[in-house]
């Protein structure tokens, strides 16, 4: 349960009389308690302007106490009104590659960049990145241009060194389960990025989420990519459904990857304007200036000429859906 | 395959010699002979103007041959440049249901009126439908506001005396795969509205449509209405990507059923939205005069103030996914 | 509701002055009353020796009413106590095919012959079954060789042909809700071996078993042959969770087809293995004396020779399942 | 790609100038090279003894150059001929519990303990283990009965301090692609057994293994615990066709977990005859003294009086599927 007390002390003290395990932090300018098991509530000695929202799996990350919440990436806000696009490269492979992308991702009106550093492949044999020196290139690189810069992080070990680099943490689909990153970034005062799993509930989508905000971290971005069904025509199945679900679950804002679900390029843009229309706040694509030499991803990445007209259409689809 | 040739008469001959099965077709106003399974197109004596298209498990329906086609209902074009939406109540109830449903929707821009008579219910003991009476009431009011009716078959021997009634055929996601009721509505002349079943993949769906068309009825409309995954926040999970993949596999229209996928009214227009901007021509929605009254998906039905806003949101966003 | 009455007539009229819909039938040697929706048992003027028990989406195929049913076909007991093997080819091709696979699988140990008549094909352009014909010869060779046969029924408008040769009539997997075709075997006396959907959860498989049951016909067998999901390894994945799930919530016998799911010989004898261990009372298994000519499902068809050691096998760990 | 080479040096130095990734390895005592990607073989200056085994996503952990392996736990040989019964609480709550549990599954026939200490639960209001504290508590008891210990671990930083008391990791659903976490471990010269994520396919599984045996450490053990599939009427659906699959395609032993896939304890039975049936190695079995009491999963561990049952049934089926 979060209970918003005018006067924590005391509440503090009846928690742990009774033995019930709770935090006291402050997120979004609201000093709150979250308390769990859910206790009856009389029990508390409350005070009569004390608000108290019953618990579940997810709490922090519930439309239950809070309606919207704005995500601010370098100077970019995320759930404030406008369409946010991050682009680059799936992958940093070097200097020149990556300039050509943030160049054309910047020209096109993307706000943020992307590209991987630390890549998780399901395969050891597949490229796996340039680690360190890739965050390195994307600070650059983002600086140059006056980019914020988005990046993945795939163990808590990572989590210190990548602080200096990035402006927001992506966390990958095959570690939304993975707590102990969670935990560590919720400990960060940088946006977390936060992909569903493949496999994942939406219920525990959201339950990951608190894991980071449970730290004190209040800058979560909750990230559909697609999730695994049986019909294998693309890549993942887009999720639309639960991008309208968690507009009305969770006050977090929701961005959508529609690259990893299209898995061919040519399902990016229709991907990206079902998820828009559905009521994605932001979107996560991949543009390699040269795709057809792209280490890892090839298939799926815009090139920059694609991503131009990419950026038109699912801007005219954002303002007609949010218009009326 | 698919063999478009200038003289039929020789080439049917031949693939009688060699035993090969095969049908003329006259589909969209050309004369074709679809054969199976392939052979070796130098074996059939063909003359240089005769075109060959390779088969698969689907032909007819596959984009291969042809680029797009229009289906009309009615006097309505469907796949023809602008959003066609088939609304009404889940069931025809009675005639003052309808009546005041059908007004409502007219009303606010669908062009064409939806409602179940035959009722393929998941229990027995589930309010099955008005059966033909339903049909009847649905072809007067229809006749009345001047909207083409749809309704669903479920059973081949109900397919003549539906024919009088209704100007499109509806086949529901449990009959997605009845392919003897898919024979039989190939061999009459008006539109059928083919659902995917919610197991059923992409290509298996096309297969479907390959029944009807091979019986020589071009009149075919795919219609997505969510698939069957393991999150169960909403009803079913709308496939957009199954949407986009249609529209390049195929030249049949494409409709989007939002109201099943949604279970729940407030998800009807996003997924609405996430279709139209995903690729398709059509929406098929649910909407009654009083959905708290409702014998059938009470849960899912839109009322008539909601289709309002919905089709003014749904129209704007058409337009902004095809203007550039 | 299933209310078993000591004297129906006077809770007939009841139910009729209430308006609620029932039905009375003589299953398994009982007199009973089923009566949808429920309503509050004290308001039907029951007597003290009458039983009641509260209805679901399912109601005749629930164990809440009854603990096992034996099903006989011809005159083999399936749920009674030993395993009961169906096996034979996927279609019928031709007298000397059928006669071959029939005499090895009886010389094998199976209680019953299989073989499909009416095909029901995803493709149209695939081989589409011997229609009657196949019935025929299933009916000409089971006779010789003293096995009773099953064969599948795709369309309402068959299964008066079939009743005269088959033995038990099998609903395939695409039928599973094919409603009209469930009740009108629901109108015959001969078994129904129910094939559970590939998208069809476990309470929508015996709600379509009660489609049968309502109409009369006790003698259901649920069939459970793998469900689809995102992983194609096998070509479906066989539940045997919902074989476990079955005999605890339904009094039905059960069976298990390992051949679809398993796609390829080899893996045809470990599900059936698993099948048997989670508790089926018979298995529905696909032989044919020359597996590489088979007009369909060729990869998975299993030999002769194949057959004998799979016999063994699968009674050896039936055997052990129930022993203690 | 795997090469086993009479003499290893100069095929390294011809990588090395071929500039193709690869790594010597000592496993299962032969001496062996991994390249990638795959080239040329006539490229490398291979001698006629030499042998080449051609790649792919997965290699270390396939059939195509070893039949069956055996790891040990302790001196528990799994894969070795006998079926092995691992067994104990879902988390380990305290001594006696943890003491009470391991003597229960002794005496029934486990030959080792298993029990959670880093609890990665799906919300953080769960409770979350005894850490550090829960792996001595389990070595303590472990060692006093003689059973080797099993216990998850999740995070990179812990595998150092739980290297010493657990004789077998256990690595989760939710880490099944933490590839930082099976590098750790692939670094240490313990068994590790290898759940497989709930959306995870038998291809990504295998390659899953090869970070573990890449990084030289040969014991692994393949654990299926069920997938996420459309239906909950059990908690996840065990996927019996999976392990048949992995027993063909890797030669690493396999391990089915029926206590998750059930979720209630009447269905762990039948799942786990079921996956033995299907060729399991080895079962993971949650056995609490006092089910009702668990801090989690209580609704699925099983009683010692059940287990007791279960181990007599499980053996014999398991003699029953390799006999003949």
């Amino acid at each position: 349960m979060i209970i918003i007390p005018r006067n924590p002390e005391p509440l503090m003290s009846r928690l742990e009389e009774l033995g019930v395990q709770h935090k006291r932090l402050r997120l979004y300018g609201v000093d709150l308690v979250v308390a769990w098991p859910d206790v009856d509530p009389s029990s508390l000695g409350l005070g009569s302007g004390d608000v108290v929202i019953p618990g579940g799996h997810y709490q922090l990350s519930s439309s239950k106490w809070r309606r919207s919440s704005v995500v601010r990436v370098g100077g970019v806000e995320v759930g404030g009104g406008d369409l946010v696009v991050a682009a680059g490269p799936c992958a940093v492979e070097g200097e020149d590659q990556l300039r050509a992308a943030a160049a054309a991702v910047k020209a096109a009106g993307a706000k943020l960049l992307r590209g991987g550093a630390f890549k998780p492949r399901t395969s050891p044999y597949s490229f796996q990145g340039l680690g360190e020196r890739g965050l390195e290139l994307l600070r650059k690189v983002g600086g140059e241009l006056g980019l914020p810069v988005v990046s993945e992080v795939t163990d808590p070990r990572q989590v210190e060194a990548a602080y200096k680099y990035v402006d927001a943490f992506q966390v990958g689909a095959r570690n939304a389960q993975n707590f102990e990153l969670l935990r560590a970034l919720g400990e960060t005062d940088k946006p977390v990025i936060l992909k569903r799993g493949f496999g994942e509930t939406v219920e525990e989508w959201l339950s990951a989420a608190d894991y980071v905000l449970l730290g004190g971290n209040e800058n979560v971005i909750l990230c559909e990519r697609g999730i695994r069904t049986f019909d294998h025509t693309l890549r993942f199945t887009l999720d639309v459904g639960a991008v309208a679900a968690v507009k009305r679950l969770s006050h977090l804002p929701v961005c959508v990857d529609p690259s990893h679900p299209a898995g061919r390029r040519e399902y990016v843009e229709p991907l990206a304007l079902a998820g828009v229309a559905a009521g994605a706040d932001m979107l996560l694509v991949e543009v390699h200036p040269d795709p057809g030499r792209a280490l890892s991803d090839s298939e799926q990445q815009l090139t920059p000429s694609m991503f131009l007209d990419f950026m038109r259409k699912v801007t005219a689809v954002f303002r007609a859906s949010r218009s009326t």
